[in-house]
């Protein structure tokens, strides 16, 4: 689906009246369109020209609500798509803003914040069919008590499981598949994904060297980039589920 | 949620080697972001250049999968928003365009096709699971008994049903809402439909006034522009039911 990239990225710097903070914020694109990701930003972060960082950060769900409800730009989003990517730049180089006038790295700001605080971050407007802010800020409450381990955790960069893709896109031989799954397991990776949806004899023929370079034991996952609609999806998986794909 | 819109429209000119033949094609936005669609609109536009109208008209499902399928272009969107937007414009030009070059309007030529030419215009790669695309040409040939009466309705403009939105509008004064009600009914409209959701009790006074105005017999229809989650709209909209929206 994605056969030629052309890695990109929307970049945005909020600069502020303190010549030594600003924010920085990206969208990544793979090529074309990137442009008018830029342009995007920079109609959305005109609504923060002349608001303070405490203002805005006094309750990020008001202020994400503020800059999609644009009246008139939320006509062309306001939630998907070149604004929803827009928007993401503009958002990201906020939250960069906020942890660097707090002087801590973003998940340390988001970890340091109890339930409420946190729920406060989430527009819900269109969640509270599925949760409600209380019942979130409940969940939260609940696991409170194995904060700290898991804290501990993140600090040993432990916390976030994390899986490559690096071995797995459909141009490589298989050779040069199997050298970059070894070259991760050596690099402690255990959780591996690869692309699919080329071709079935193609994919059943790499997922099963992949089993046999990687075992059972470690995480295997495909990803078709949306070629697929849902009875393709199906019959396609079927023909997969030997090698237990996650 | 629209409140202070500048009617606005991204506008396509397809021009062909012939000079007496083009097609115009436009994609509606409510005023900022309007550039944004004008941008995406040329991205699309380019994949057309050196193809011939034959060629493009030929499977216009396959052509309109072509079009949203730049490998690049395609992470922006591909099918949502802006790009979304761009992508009508182009695609509504290539329809003026076709029905110029067969010299009829484009509703014409839809209804001169037979149930597989029409089925050919669509993309179904999401909608299979859904139905099929033999499931569509059979529907269709089930309706083809009916076809020659109901086209001759369209030729007296009466085959689609249309509502008005005209007196609907949130800024207007009760007895603005009725006169603009009293002018359509004149005008022999019988659907209506109001904006809704900025307050229950002025939304009730309205609709009753509505009702009293238009009676029970004709079509009552209401629009909260997405303000509510789905909690939000059972419970305002049982509030609304004596008036029997549609």
């Amino acid at each position: 689906m994605n056969p030629g990239p052309d890695y990109s990225a929307a970049h945005v710097i909020l600069r502020t009246n303190a010549t030594d903070l600003s924010g920085h914020g990206i969208a990544f694109t793979i090529g074309r369109g990137n442009d008018l990701c830029t342009a995007a930003a920079a109609l959305v972060a005109e609504r923060l020209v002349g608001r303070t960082l405490e203002d805005l950060t006094r309750d990020m769900g008001v202020t994400w609500r503020y800059l999609v409800a644009d009246s008139q730009l939320r006509w062309v989003g306001p939630e998907k798509g070149v604004i929803h990517l827009g928007l993401a730049a503009v958002v990201n180089a906020l939250w960069d803003l906020w942890a660097r006038q707090e002087g801590k790295p973003v998940w340390q700001l988001v970890a340091d914040m109890s339930p409420e605080e946190y729920v406060r971050c989430i527009d819900f407007r269109y969640l509270s069919d599925a949760i409600t802010p209380a019942e979130a800020v409940a969940l939260l409450h609940e696991q409170q008590a194995t904060k700290p381990a898991r804290l501990a955790d993140a600090a040993k960069s432990q916390a976030v499981p994390a899986y490559t893709t690096q071995a797995g896109w459909l141009g490589f031989s298989d050779e040069k598949m199997v050298e970059l799954i070894r070259q991760n397991l050596e690099a402690g990776m255990d959780k591996f994904k690869l692309k699919v949806g080329g071709n079935v004899e193609d994919d059943r023929r790499r997922l099963r060297i992949a089993r046999e370079t990687i075992g059972y034991e470690r995480m295997l996952m495909v990803d078709a980039n949306q070629v697929w609609d849902v009875p393709e999806a199906i019959d396609y998986m079927l023909q997969l589920v030997e090698f237990k794909p996650t």
